[in-house]
């Protein structure tokens, strides 16, 4: 349970609230380098913890994401002309560049100096991983860019994808770092895709056993399962980096073993972007097969989606749940791994008020998680740098593992936990 | 008039509110009974007096009202499994009865004894008459079921239905108690369903004498026509039960007498739900023809609605005036007798400022309505019970006849204002 | 740039605000003649200034233009029957004509007084130039009828028309008055509707020099370009008459030279009317061709338009943007040239926040006309008269010219700029 003080301070991310000055702190996801195809191609609209911005590939192909409206007298840059290094202003012509700088002003006088005088607001960019990075905090405090495993795998070695959701960011980590309810909003009673046999380990041992690290990055955690009758435990580590990643492995999830996870990332209060990754830990690059299976166990194959990365099935249409599917064939009759999801986070309301919860020993991971976001919040706030911004997140990798009772599966799995790419 | 504070008290009622609290010492009817047709079948969304609720009908027949959204983590029950005796959490597997108690909570470990500290928000309904009713207010202060004579009218004598009005509750009622709309709103210029033959007396005489006769159930009121060189008068007697309840004999609504009327029920502040029912006084049981005529009547057949009880005819498409249909066919250019009332009512805003209104002789009974309901707020404020709450209504029963002009009709009509069913 | 509170000011039009109250005291336009085409016929819903309007013409064809909601109790009017010299609510028969008196109400007994002492709100009306103009303000201080060169026009030498815009109204005056704006927003790469000459005059001076000159109705300014090499320089003068009408001259619009200009009338704070007008200086009427023409050119042609003078093209749909045209045909990649306004007018959100805005030399007439209604907001506080309310603008006329370097534009276009119809 939180307080209402609590969770407003955790769920509101607009520049100048505690948990915004905290986020500003850490690179994020802006948008996926694949809404950039090409230099001088279309601008996008992005935006990010509240802020109307608008991103653009320049002729150089490098990344620029402005504030959206125009220094000038405001319209949008979206509308704006991508040409020779800069984006310019359809109204009266001002020309930006990727770094903000006033690069042409044909409206004024040749001789004015005003355009020397004209910074729009530029939030520096960086790309790898398929995502294109960026930090909105105070230039004396950016961090390195991110190390995280997924985003150093070899090209062909890493799918990601991105999807709207309808409701506040947190609603979204606490369904991800949430060990348990795996063995129920994803249970089927037909033999789905239970080719992953982790799956079935999940549905067999339903309350399980959560064991919390804390980490320089945010923590590690084990949901430990006993599979009764065996001796044995069912071990499944996973990561929390700060403020919004997650990092799982998953034994047999498209046929063999992967390492996905997701980020949460705040749009604004009421809305959040989901990415998605996935990439293999072996030399083999994911097949086109793999990528496609991806889409249909998850929910977001192409026949799932609209524009604007939004999924067909929604609570306007209560995500075409069928009760005679749900009877018989799935736990919920709401098909799409991630839809099941976003159907129980989005039901939630925009923003939860958790001073009505009532948590038990299944969510230590979820109270750990908003305990860190807090402290990083009030930590910005006095001044010190928020958890993770500055440390490094390089060798951090997820497990899971049967291991016999009564053996430490932080010695077992060392190993296993440690990044190779 | 009202004053702007007056106004505010009388159509607010969310919990907390005085109205609001008021309302929830009466029984009110949360759904009808043929929206949960069968014993673990698809739960419904209900909202009421702005809480968001779900219903279901259990193993056994009963019916559950709980809160909607999970005291776990929040997660609405609407998406939960109705299984054996409970309706289960989707998210991680919490199952609670009718009653609120959670008899299951899988995700916690079999020697936990969290699920017993936890009761999710139920409340106590009773199916009758079609409906299913529930009391929301303390359980020290539930009063019986209500004796309303249509409630108990035998099957197939009753006829009930609901539709969704975009505005407040308040609205509706006085639609319903306003006596004199009705030689207006309602008027035909072609021959229309004149075979009713009371309405042309209500054209006739378009300025009706009011009497309003309180009593411990809330108000009866008479709409007194003279029939000018007749010597006679048309006197329609209503009843008006607390809170929202509304009854009027109908001599040849549907080819004969029959007694209807309505129940306004606030969705929240700025919606609600009418309920429609109608019942004979005789001994044969409404024809389908009958049940068929009332609908195309009223505007609520089938081919007028659309999913959710809502009417295809609605303010964002002017109820698909036809102004030639004005000018020759009848008063409004709108079909459907509940239609045009909608039409008027949504008209006037979601909430509508009564500190503008100019009230007349013919309000009377609008005026002694909304007295009734400010005074049933400041009872329960005041720690007394509301008007209507605990006495009886069994015995209440409109009726209309014609007179002759010095003959008293509280008496004339004496034995026709007594139920008999 | 304006402090928060300047914007707030000249942005809020509502009844009691001191810039509503400014735009009170002048004639405004409340809808098209053409809306109301016949007597008796259907009623108009209007809204202006935040309040919401009925307007119908009368047997006599006199237009009334009275509050929406019924005083009685609030049903609209809009649903009322509109016979015989007057407007009757179709709720309970009550009856208004075109000054707000109560001619009727037949729900009150015959004898009763009671409808003498109901008056419903009215505003005066005045029907010229294909507008019904409408007075808001305090009856002692009623100027008299604008005296507009347009308004004054033989028949079929104007045309008029209106169009919704989604955001404040002095967005849309802005971008009237921004005489730089044409040479990058209407910009053309292909021909166009280049036969313009004048056009390609803005396109090769791309900044231009303002000079504002104050009169009695608002001011006139003149937006001189030098064409370099030439010796002379292209001048275009316009006017602006308090509070939102602009003109110019237009040398080659539809093929010969017009005078056209723009009114931008709030609708609420969020919302305004564009009227677009235009009218020959010659003696032959506008042919049906021009009319034609002047649509596409605008982007208003009929197949440019939905119900309710709405343009398809919308921020919703990004104005149909298309980016190869934006590179290759036009500068913004928007075809029309008032949706093209549209799209950056709207691009600025609902009420731009002028705090963050800078304002260079091209700005001189936006920040001389914001300066003009702040003004008149502040006189009209302090009990004067606004500026232009009072004063005539019977001989206001724009014009432009290409001039030698050094002559003087106020004495060599003196003539021109003297009205003639």
């Amino acid at each position: 349970m939180l307080t209402k003080e609590e969770n407003a301070l955790v769920t509101r991310t607009d520049a100048g609230t505690p948990m915004g000055e905290a986020m500003r702190r850490y690179w994020m996801p802006a948008l996926l380098s694949e809404e950039l195809p090409a230099p001088d191609g279309p601008p996008v609209r992005v935006r990010l913890l509240g802020e109307d911005l608008v991103a653009f590939r320049d002729s150089a192909g490098r990344v620029g994401l402005l504030a959206q409206k125009c220094p000038h007298r405001g319209a949008s840059l979206f509308f704006g002309r991508n040409e020779e290094q800069g984006l310019r202003c359809v109204y009266h012509g001002w020309k930006f560049d990727v770094d903000g700088f006033c690069v042409d002003m044909p409206n004024e006088p040749p001789e004015s100096s005003f355009k020397h005088k004209i910074r729009q607001t530029a939030y520096p960019c960086h790309e790898q991983g398929g995502v294109v990075w960026t930090y909105m905090g105070p230039s004396e405090n950016r961090p390195p860019v991110p190390g995280l495993e997924w985003v150093r795998a070899p090209a062909g070695h890493l799918h990601i994808s991105k999807t709207f959701e309808d409701c506040n960011y947190l609603q979204g980590i606490e369904g991800g770092v949430d060990s348990s309810h795996s063995s129920f909003l994803h249970r089927r009673f037909d033999d789905g895709y239970a080719t992953r046999a982790t799956e079935n380990l999940r549905v067999r041992a339903t309350a399980p056993k959560l064991e919390v690290e804390p980490t320089d990055y945010g923590y590690r955690y084990a949901s430990i399962r006993h599979l009764s009758g065996e001796g044995k435990s069912y071990v499944r580590v996973y990561q929390f980096v700060m403020p919004f990643h997650q990092m799982r492995a998953y034994e047999g999830y498209v046929g063999r073993p992967v390492i996905q996870g997701h980020m949460w990332v705040p749009i604004d209060d009421d809305h959040h972007w989901v990415y998605n990754w996935i990439y293999t830990k072996d030399s083999v690059p994911l097949t086109e097969e793999e990528i496609r299976l991806e889409g249909v166990i998850t929910g977001r194959a192409p026949e799932d989606l609209l524009p604007g990365f939004r999924l067909k099935k929604s609570l306007a249409n209560d995500y075409l749940i069928d009760r005679e599917n749900q009877r018989t064939r799935s736990f919920t009759g709401i098909e799409g791994v991630n839809t099941q999801d976003m159907a129980v986070q989005e039901s939630m309301g925009p923003i939860y008020d958790r001073s009505q919860e009532h948590l038990g020993t299944s969510d230590l991971a979820v109270i750990a998680m908003r305990r860190l976001l807090i402290q990083a919040a009030r930590d910005v706030e006095a001044g010190r740098d928020p958890l993770g911004a500055v440390s490094s997140c390089d060798a951090v990798r997820p497990a899971e593992m049967v291991l016999p009772e009564g053996v430490a599966w932080s010695e077992a799995m060392q190993e296993d936990l440690i990044a190779r790419w």
